[in-house]
């Protein structure tokens, strides 16, 4: 299947292993409909972290956890100084979360490692494979945790403060797993940034399934800007009301409901404009509706796409305003960036697919993973496999070993290619290893971690995401 | 206040005396927040029973209970076989309810018999004052039990069966408080109609209050058909889905939301439409909904216009279907005639506001009341007085002791001038008994309460009501 056309592509990952390792990571919180319920920093998740841990110790690498309780394995390259060229994901799930989400990102890192092994190929740059703390956010608020900790989105004292439902805290629960690591969680405090960071994950989306693409080359994430909204009319008996006297706060929301789409179509292809959550008050059959509270999920490829989108969001609010008897408040809750990738990483992983003679597509990642916060550290790209109807989230999430094994395949040709292979002559790893890790690395044999600011090349990168 | 312009409006009712009835009662299941909260058939109910039967007594009242409950306290007539000219409405509330739904139907029954006593009136036929079991059917269902089960909506069985969500039943509930009555509860089963019916009630909606007019000239009540409507799509998630892949489910539901209303708008003023109940799911921020339930309440004047409705919704549901990859179920699930009240009741009304000099107008009830259930076996009118905003069922609910002792004024005159006052001359007399009303005396002679057919004169008004 996977077509052999130069030398990175005679080693060939092992997609029976591949296959085989995520079903029995699977086992590991199992539902009875097929899915995984293994949320963050439970027993469960301690139990794969563990499962994890071994298979990557019998890979021969050297496994270091941090404050917040990111799980780090490293294969060591001829060139420890080198900063790592690494992947991952994350092994928590939702409460009725898939097999995939998250766990194909770890396990096509542990294939890479694997593979590496199999054919005894040493790289220049070490090699890391990242499992994210509490990812999926189900059980611990901020969402992304681990990655947004070592990015510096949120201080690690705010994650380890988090609560669950129940009252224990991440802190506790680190602690209760064993995880509360050692070494420092923040790139500000310390933690080694990579070379390159390559993120394998399905699509979690419709588009690759309706192109008949196997291999989604990732350019970036998509900009989020949340709203809640709530529209104030005054409740009223159905019966006795006439039309003309109604102030229906649930009329009025439809309208800017709608809205919401127009606007991100008006933008298309590179928006989205979703209402997810309504709650109307009171809520009864025969009451005109009072009170309308309903949430806004803005996404654009950029920012001045998502500007226009509010602004013409506050605009459909005044008309609506002015034209009907009602109040509307408008309340931003979420704001994250757009992200675009980089740009030498996304053309690897555009070129390892086109090598490997598998249909391909550029794609945005509307949905946010933790490589959109590694992204604000060190140079990152992402690749998507289709997977089942566009559905994740949801027990029934499935994908093709076909399609896992081909994503992991290119996972492993940009990450060699970036890491450089050591058997190569020193002359060609220059053309292999990121000249963006290749500095970061200059930069860390003259100074040791710390919490300077990013060097030149890095806020440069900053500087890009407007 | 009440101009005295003929005879009738000379006889006046005492306006302190029916609000400190209505203030006291009201203590019965009060609220901090100034509502009452005295559901059906609780001992709160009982209470509320036992303090209207006391005043009634000491008004000189013969009490009767029939098997689901309901009160009737009788002034006898100078003619006892004549039927009786009835009013009256329900005690029991909401969970936060106001102090004048229903009570304040009962009430100004009240007061009309004891405003009689005062004048020391005979009347032709007798007077009764009704208090109808679980009108609000917050705690039992079918709502309108009590006047339900006597006009025959549905059978005396099925009411007491009924269970509430601790699973009494109103058999039980019926026995614990000691209003499970010994007198046939159906008309079908010998529980006698009335010669007419008038029920005052605050006008639960705006549009008195908007018109500045005192008195509501009820011609009927609307009919309703209300339905459950379920939009289907595919649930996915916000941000990898494109706008163009979307299933989106409320997408889809906010323009037959929006049909529901505009439906309405182009039957106006005659009609109705409301979609008060909403439920998305899986209502969560950043997906895009799969299914969408709403209600749709649709009320109209008359059964041609509910027809239109119904042609215009399923229209609109087919146009939908067709735009949009959705799926759309309606189950209609209550369906209530139009109930045109009687024409000669409702001019007497009118005609009573008239001569006291009342700011009064037209009006159709758009909320079911037991009137409408009455007025399927005897004949009917219906008397509304503004409430404050428009608001009911509500614990701020709140009426002007001046609007209330008007409409009780118009139901004192209205009552006395159809019932007869055995004062006038015999030969006036005729002038002043609903003709119905006699015919249905002169049955009652020759037979005993039997579970015969209506007779001709009420076939005739049923068969009025399509």
């Amino acid at each position: 299947m996977l077509a052999a056309v130069d030398a990175p592509t005679s080693v060939h990952i092992d997609a029976q292993r591949l296959w085989s390792s995520l079903m029995t990571l699977a086992e590991i919180g199992a539902t009875p409909k097929g899915g995984v319920c293994r949320l963050a920093l439970t027993d469960l998740d301690r139990q794969a972290r563990e499962l994890f841990a071994r298979w990557a110790r019998e890979a021969g690498c050297t496994l270091r956890v941090d404050a917040i309780g990111n799980l780090f394995a490293r294969r060591e390259g001829r060139e420890p100084a080198l900063p790592a060229v690494a992947t991952g994901s994350h092994i928590d799930t939702q409460p009725t979360g898939g097999k995939f989400d998250g766990n194909y990102g770890v396990l096509a890192g542990l294939e890479v490692l694997r593979t590496l092994n199999d054919h005894g190929i040493e790289t220049w740059a070490p090699i890391e494979v990242c499992v994210w703390t509490n990812e999926e956010g189900s059980r611990f608020v901020p969402v992304m945790m681990g990655s947004g900790v070592w990015a510096g989105a949120f201080t690690l004292e705010h994650a380890l403060s988090a609560a669950d439902r129940e009252g224990t805290t991440v802190r506790a629960a680190l602690q209760a797993i064993g995880y509360a690591g050692p070494t420092p969680a923040a790139v500000a405090d310390g933690a080694p940034r990579f070379g390159a960071y390559f993120e394998a994950h399905i699509e979690q989306g419709p588009v690759l399934e309706a192109s008949g693409r196997t291999i989604g080359v990732v350019t970036g994430a998509l900009g989020q800007r949340w709203y809640d909204v709530i529209v104030t009319g005054q409740e009223a008996h159905a019966g006795p009301t006439p039309m003309d006297l109604r102030r229906d706060a649930l009329q009025a929301a439809t309208q800017l409901m709608q809205q919401v789409d127009a606007i991100a179509r008006a933008e298309a292809p590179h928006a989205r404009g979703t209402v997810g959550y309504v709650d109307v008050f009171p809520n009864s059959r025969n009451t005109i509706p009072g009170r309308v509270t309903f949430t806004v999920d803005f996404r654009h490829t950029d920012d001045a796409g998502l500007h226009r989108m509010d602004a013409a969001l506050r605009a459909a609010v005044q008309a609506l305003e002015d034209a009907h008897a009602v109040q509307v408040a408008v309340q931003p809750v979420v704001y994250f960036p757009p992200a675009p990738f980089t740009p030498e990483l996304v053309a690897r992983v555009r070129a390892a697919a086109g090598r490997l003679g598998l249909p391909h597509q550029d794609i945005v990642s509307g949905a946010g993973h933790d490589a959109v916060y590694v992204a604000r550290q060190s140079p990152t790209a992402m690749i998507f496999v289709p997977c089942k109807d566009g559905i994740s989230h949801n027990e029934i999430e499935d994908a093709s070993p076909e399609h896992l094994a081909a994503g992991a395949q290119v996972l492993l040709q940009a990450m060699l290619e970036t890491a450089g292979r050591a058997a190569d002559e020193p002359a060609a790893r220059l053309h292999h290893v990121l000249h963006l890790g290749r500095r970061r690395a200059r930069d860390a044999v003259s100074a040791a971690p710390s919490t300077s600011p990013c060097p030149p090349q890095l806020e440069r990168h900053q500087q890009q995401r407007p």
